[in-house]
């Protein structure tokens, strides 16, 4: 059966790829022969244990993680986690260091603060309008850790290399562009990602712990917000969200299989990328808004020179079958979100469009 | 298509009704014409928000909440709000009254004294493994909540009648017989009900808070640990898991338009737990282990009277299309959780089934 699709160019909840749907849509009543739905099955069954197990083997193999980090799968999103950082990771006695490129730093820097941390901003962007990636900034020698937002979806910055030689390990809020694109793990002590941009649906977060961080834990912290009890029970102390995990597996089972790997995936991401940051650098109609060297491959954000179109530019995309365009509320213009599940297709059709609503409103 | 299904006696995950499921397999990859999946809209879309406001609507109407109660979405299951009730409602300087039903009503107390709450654990059945309700108990005057498990899936007890003239707000985990049965919510400051039994899939937890308890919320908590945070934007200070709220709507309009309401879908459950009560208070092959007068009208407990053949009921009974029928792993024995989904026609089959694996067995 053919089904009506637009081209979704969503911040998150996004985009997921066609053939993961599918595949959901055709198991959805009976789950592997199981006469069950995965929405029925026990958390305890072989049929979700193997789905859990096969996703962590699937990420730690995408990630290149190896065996010196657990792969967990928490609830409450990135928000909850701007709370268990500072809870299971700060060192007593000791600060803790972050870079503030944005609204999800800013929030993250609140929850440490409510925390009574001792909390260092060591640098910010704030004064550009967060528009671009501090490059200069001393971390404290004895920080508990260096956090920052590894893409920031509102203004359309990402870091395009990580901070180099830190002696804190780095603390990531990769939300918006884990599995987009290789790199070392190896300075991470912990990358956390709401899965609902690059890797599934909402209602899972990905928690990626070095084990040595679990050493940090304290004793007295409640049961449900120690990343210990995570990693004890391979995420499932309680019922975890089954489904949203099974999406999940889904997601990284295609880009290994139907994709290639992450080479392939962060080839196509780069692609995609160039494609609009190249037509939107050829014309004075519409005006990327982040600083060239620090623009997102994931968000793509805009203005129209002519900012009163911007609501028609939006509402006659939508009109083409081209969804999600509008920048978040907090700043407003235009924002095309070219997540993984995001064809070149799609975004060749984008900038078609683009082209013709420039000529047809010169 | 016909699918192959099983007859689902799960304790939670447990079974959804078959039209719920049908409804969500349909409208899968095309979420109501919008050309995405409902996995895939912005939380903030008016697809999304629709489905969120009526789910609110049907749920006060459905438990009689009127407008002193918030209907909130979090995350984190049951176990989560072993925490946050008592980081939310305790008083300062007031102790914290529990009884205690079994594991779950331990968890939730165990918390209560990690965060430093002056706990009082007034009445236990621990005497008797938990197998009965307490009746007698008395609630400090001061108390700033008594918190009760109103259904105990793992010893299969109930509260048949909740705590009558306690001056505290009465706060419940109804994890596992919400929309069971009609109640009088007014001695509730708290209902809180992980979704994953009789509300819909894993991955949500329902809150149903009296608008007064939110006065309660100390200042200095993290924002993400503070229910006026979700009661103040409509559980969308984040993303919330929007699959599972969109399924618990489902679930809801189900109880409402195909069952009829809440006292249709309570006269139903009352006719499965009496059949199966009924056959078992009729023969010795089986034996019921919870108090009869505690006895749950959702999880059935019972054991063999020869209890090796324990293994061999449950993986006969499975061959037979019978699902679920394990004991929790705590306990061992037999247990049919019969839930809002689990059909009349489905319980006259295990009760068949019983009946047949005592003749041949006997």
């Amino acid at each position: 059966m053919k089904h009506h699709r637009i081209h979704n160019f969503n911040a998150g909840p996004a985009a997921l790829p066609a053939e993961v749907l599918e595949d959901v849509q055709q198991e959805l009543i009976d789950f592997q022969g199981s006469g069950m739905s995965i929405l029925e099955v026990s958390h305890r069954s072989r049929w979700f244990e193997d789905v859990l197990d096969d996703a962590i083997v699937r990420i730690k193999r995408l990630l290149q993680l190896g065996d010196r980090y657990e792969v967990l799968f928490l609830q409450g999103g990135a928000s909850m986690q701007f709370c268990f950082v500072p809870m299971n990771l700060a060192l007593e006695g000791k600060p803790v260091a972050y870079i503030n490129t944005g609204t999800w730093s800013t929030k993250a820097i609140k929850e440490a603060e409510i925390l009574g941390k001792d909390v260092r901003v060591i640098a910010s962007s704030q004064d550009l309008e967060f528009t671009y990636i501090p490059q200069d900034f001393q971390v404290p020698t004895d920080s508990s850790y260096l956090h920052i937002t590894s893409n920031n979806t509102i203004r359309g910055t990402q870091w395009r290399n990580f901070p180099q030689g830190v002696k804190a390990p780095l603390v990531s809020d990769m939300s918006s562009d884990i599995f987009s694109r290789m790199f070392d793990p190896t300075p991470f002590g912990l990358i956390y990602a709401g899965a609902q941009k690059n890797a599934g649906p909402a209602g899972v977060t990905l928690v990626i712990l070095r084990k040595d961080m679990l050493d940090r834990t304290p004793a007295n912290l409640p049961t449900m917000f120690k990343y210990s009890t995570y990693a004890e029970k391979k995420s499932m102390f309680n019922t975890p969200p089954c489904f949203a995990i099974y999406v999940v597996w889904k997601v990284v089972r295609w880009i290994e299989e139907k994709i290639g790997g992450m080479e392939k995936m962060q080839a196509l991401n780069e692609k995609k990328a160039q494609l609009i940051y190249d037509y939107l650098d050829s014309q004075d109609f519409y005006r990327g808004t982040a600083s060239p060297e620090s623009r997102s491959k994931m968000n793509v954000t805009f203005r129209l020179h002519k900012q009163d179109l911007e609501s028609l530019f939006i509402s006659e995309a939508l009109a083409h079958d081209l969804g999600g365009l509008k920048g978040h509320r907090s700043v407003g213009g235009c924002r095309a979100s070219i997540y993984n599940a995001v064809s070149v297709e799609s975004v060749e059709t984008l900038i078609q469009f683009m082209k013709e609503f420039a000529r047809r409103n010169a």
